[in-house]
């Protein structure tokens, strides 16, 4: 078995990685045969899917114009095979962003109808409908990885470690997807929910997902660019980027350059496996328990897989620098590593879920400050989003240090793997969200009977407290996987004969962690108010349409949705060029100015951004699930003064959570990986 | 003069230090003898005087107890010298805080009094009543510094590197009172702003600074415990704790130990005959430009002074490891690095300027954005808070970086030495604040005639002004102390023969700089946590009273000043010492695991500390100025709907500003200077 694997773990990876595609094409075909619901709800989820078109088509042709100039510069600064591997790392991560999509706007009126025949049969629609997204996401990910690997390799004779560099090319294209779709899918989710919002409930006075709102649409669809899309983006990213990061470790560091190389394509792959069996475990009346359920199953499967995979191919493995076998890491050591990040995992599950949900404290505690205004509610918000910041801190602490203990960096890698098994089920989780909310939508706007909303709204709820806890693990392994990426920066620029000692005391490193930290605070206040603009020409489009068409709101004339979104779209396109550039041009300009300085921008960027993501979505998270608590008749109940101070935390939470706190994650990513491709033209 | 400077330099300093004790005695004589008005006057300044000694008085009590303890550790872990330094520290920060804060509570009735003579007047006064405590702090500083490096030297016969590490313990007895006198007094002045304004504004619907209120004069109090005392104690530490560490590294790395260590005393001798020259410049009636005269005075003179004293002392000063006199660094090299300091607090200045006063673009954004509701208004709040670290932490960057070159760490020491010669004059203009604020609230509590209030109200909004730059000032000289505190640790480690390297991606430097990170969200997050509790304990003393004393309202029956303050006291004290441990005790711990770690939470402490400081005092003076636009008449004016929303803003900025953000300052100086100290017991 251990040769079989490692002479042939390419086609096992791409075999596993096919197993994940083919489950979601005919998981998609599946889904479709379903009644997408009467001629209304057609209508509705129609003009949805016309709206995410119309915005991923925008956004993919302007990263296109971004990715051509990169793909040239890349060319020069590094060779054609890393150019060539960003665009296949671009490609793919769009299209798991574009079929996902395509199909979580096209689940949701099936939710919908679904939900007539009760909780069981709508939870099946909706986690299937996400478990798509979420398996193409990690399918589509091995299979470039591997398959590039594989053509580099046994195509056009490159050796192990020539390849895995070509294949850092299909991170950063990967990456760059990811930057533009959390920023520009959260600057359009916010600013068409603010907008809509603003207008319609506060202005108009009409409820929300009110079908006479000319921004209601543009609403629904932000729902799935940003939680979708944009969720998507994030974790191919970290997913394909740390397995090219653990390769290259490995490369580097071991002498059996194939095996090592081979570790982490088959640990993903056997992660598959696992994930599309605990897709089968997602059922039942209880909708939070069924999808944890699907989670525990696939993370159990792949712990126990973990062992004899590891087993077979890095028994006996060497390190280059060893002086006597002994040095090496054994089975057991990297078994635990993979254990560990599958338990980071799981804790970084419960902190969050202890933080954002409505049975615990922190959240009851917001709920309770609203009773005394609009401002004890934001301070209780804030100092909750900041307390939570610690245990997670006090987690990734233990993890690193577990896992260096145990293998070294290499170590670390190994835990991030364990945690990145869980992905598919991660991103099924969260592409649940919109699916679910967009399902509430469409049987309001189409007076679909009570009992519908009974089975749609708790749907709902769940899918808001699954939304933050994922955001929690995105963030996570995003900085674990940064630290293995610096790692491979450090192993790269020695062995281009730099070996650089980043003394944390020594200046220009200081500066270094100071410039990582601005880019963090700058990157996070600018999209921030890149919401507040384009949420203000909702505004103004919104009432420009209630204006000339006075017959929207007795239901005689038709609001324009197309010109709603067409503009939250142009809005949300302009406002993230200039962020997302942030973590390309800081980078570049001081890698250019200073290695030293560099390397400490990018543990600057991993520190600072690791408290405000965390922050910005427990905080987001806590103030939204505040407003539930009220809504659901604490502290006074929907319409007291409680309820207007939480809608004020759950409107200031919104950016925190959709916009700037879940884009820092790529953020850190893009930093670390761009320093690894300068490395030739700075050293 | 060389040779007399260098050999005589501990009577120079003592004898500047003792001009500035002077100057203080001679004007609080002759504040003293200024009329304090009519009768109800003295008696509501009688009644805050009252409350200011009784907070103080509980507030030394506690601090002696730790102190208690934590003298009896130093002797174990250092030893007598540096334990009878401690001692002096406290004591003297303490009576710093002390002695400036009795004088500012009695200044205020003063001020009210000149108010009836003009704008010219009461300026006059308020600045003298500030400049007190400003110039006490700086000469009481290098009073103890001077003065027991002195006796340890000429009268126990220590060696100058041996004087210098009882220094430490001088330095760590001002951090020690520094972190209880922000935090309580942080605690203290926001429970009672937040908690009178809820009951009385929002409740009973009577104005700001009503005598009927129970706790209006804990309100007073508080604003004296925090920007007064609470600052005082701030910048005593850091020019304490940066003289010292200055001598240090001096001794460490020169050869010429006595010229180096006095080298930073005459710095700042002559930078405190500069600040009183200062204080006769500051005269007119455009309060702003004359309060800024006084400190470019201060600051001119300071600066061409020191080339005189930088040659006389330092001409031809080696370092021991130079290869060649040439290595080491010249006379203009030291007096440039002395002329970034000046030129980084200037930079500071300005852009503290820029993002809290009403004439600039964030301020009037963020005005703007109230008209769009409470939440639109903490948006943007935020996100010109967070932009508001990006210009400060480029100007440390480059100032670091400049200043490095020229001199090694060695010359970022003398920056902040460069820097620190302006402390008594921002000590005074900080002072300044509460005084005038008092003043005002006399003039309103005492009827004083309208002419009186339109003389108080532009020195109070000035006041506000000064004290948001202020704090920018502090937070920046923070960060670059403890960048030379930290060079101080490292050199007194590698002298203990540990000649530790702290790799910034080695994990225990990693692990350290999350931990570093998490203690400050978690201080945040609980001195957050602490405004809201005791503030929540006013509102219901204050309920109780207004229950109880129905008379209260119509003025037959007088409310409880005295149980207002001491609850607010106990609550604050209260609620203080467990953030305040987070610093000693996180840094003990971590250091007894790993001197690697230890090394990574301490920068880890500055870096994130750094952006939670500005994004909270820059954000929160962006509200309160937002406020005061709109009550000025912006967008719609008093009790407009944006009116209403900017009032949540500056609540919400209170405890940000003047509680948690100030805080951070003391807590990265308390960390490193705690390092140093433990190094005999974690090596």
């Amino acid at each position: 078995m251990s040769d079989f694997l490692i002479d042939h773990g390419v086609v096992v990876a791409l075999v596993c990685a096919g197993l994940a595609v083919l489950y979601g094409l005919l998981t998609t075909r599946a889904l479709l045969a379903l009644s997408p619901g009467n001629e209304r709800m057609q209508f509705i989820s129609g003009a949805v899917q016309k709206g995410a078109r119309a915005y991923l088509n925008r956004q993919y042709s302007i990263i296109a114009v971004v990715g051509v100039v990169l793909f040239v510069a890349l060319i020069f600064v590094q060779d054609f095979s890393v150019a060539v591997g960003f665009a296949i790392g671009g490609i793919l991560s769009g299209a798991a962003g574009f079929i996902g999509m395509n199909v979580s706007v096209r689940a949701n009126a099936r939710v919908a109808e679904a939900a007539r025949g009760g909780v069981p049969k709508a939870l099946d629609v909706a986690f299937r409908g996400g478990a798509i997204t979420g398996l193409l996401v990690v399918g589509l990910a091995l299979l470039g990885v591997a398959g590039y690997f594989g053509i580099l390799t046994a195509l056009f004779d490159k050796t192990d470690k020539e390849a895995v560099d070509a294949l850092i090319g299909l991170g950063f294209g990967g990456s760059l997807i990811s930057v533009f779709a959390r920023l520009g899918g959260g600057i359009f989710t916010k600013a068409a929910d603010v907008g809509a919002d603003l207008v319609g409930k506060v202005e108009a006075g009409i409820p929300e997902d009110d079908p006479r709102n000319p921004a209601v649409i543009a609403d629904n669809v932000g729902d799935n660019v940003g939680d979708c899309a944009g969720m998507a983006a994030d974790l191919f990213e970290t997913y394909a980027v740390t397995a090219v990061a653990v390769m290259l470790l490995g490369v580097l560091t071991f002498s059996d350059q194939t095996a090592v190389a081979m570790y982490p394509l088959i640990l993903g792959a056997v992660a598959i496996v696992a994930s599309i069996i605990g897709t089968f475990a997602v059922k039942g009346s209880n909708v939070e328990r069924a999808l944890y359920q699907g989670l525990i199953v696939s993370g159990v499967i792949a712990a126990a897989a973990f062992y004899p995979v590891t087993h077979w191919i890095m028994d006996g493995v060497t390190l280059k620098a060893a002086a006597n076998p002994g040095d090496s890491p054994s089975v057991s050591d990297l078994y635990l590593c993979s254990l560990i990040g599958i338990a980071v995992t799981a804790l970084l599950f419960v902190i969050t879920d202890y933080y954002t949900s409505t049975r615990f404290g922190p959240v009851k505690k917001t709920a309770a400050a609203s009773q005394t205004g609009h401002a004890t509610n934001i301070i209780q918000g804030l100092a909750s989003g900041l307390q939570a910041t610690a245990l997670p801190a006090l987690v990734l602490v233990l993890g690193i240090w577990g896992a260096w203990e145990l293998a070294g960096v290499y170590g670390v890698g190994v835990a991030v793997m364990g945690q990145l098994s869980l992905t598919g089920l991660i991103v099924a989780l969260d592409a649940f969200g919109p699916i679910t909310d967009n399902a509430g939508g469409i049987a309001e706007m189409a007076d679909l009977p009570e009992d519908v909303r009974n089975v749609t709204d708790p749907l709902d709820a769940v899918g808001n407290t699954t939304k933050a806890v994922t955001k929690g693990y995105a963030i996570g392994s995003a900085v674990l996987a940064a630290v293995v990426l610096f790692a491979a920066f450090r192993f790269e620029l020695a062995a281009e004969g730099e070996d650089v000692l980043f003394g944390i005391d020594d200046p220009p490193v200081l500066m270094g962690l100071l410039i990582g930290g601005l880019m963090v605070t700058l990157f996070a206040s600018m999209s921030m108010e890149a919401v507040g603009r384009a949420a203000g020409a909702v505004v103004e489009e919104v009432r420009r349409q209630f204006r000339e068409k006075p017959g929207i709101m007795d239901g005689t004339e038709q609001p324009d949705y197309e010109r709603s979104v067409a503009l939250v779209t142009a809005a949300a396109q302009r406002e993230m060029i200039i962020p997302s550039l942030i973590p390309i041009v800081f980078t570049v300009v001081v890698g250019l100015i200073s290695v030293k300085a560099l390397g400490g921008l990018l543990i600057g960027v991993i520190i600072v951004g690791f408290f405000f993501a965390v922050l910005m979505t427990a905080g987001g998270g806590a103030w939204d699930n505040a407003k539930k608590l009220i809504e659901d008749g604490a502290f006074g109940g929907k319409g007291s003064e409680a309820h207007a101070a939480s809608v004020t935390g759950d409107t200031v939470g919104d950016p925190f959570k959709d916009t700037a706190g879940p884009a820092i994650n790529p953020m850190i990513k893009v930093a670390n990986i761009v320093a690894i491709l300068i490395i030739p033209i700075i050293t």
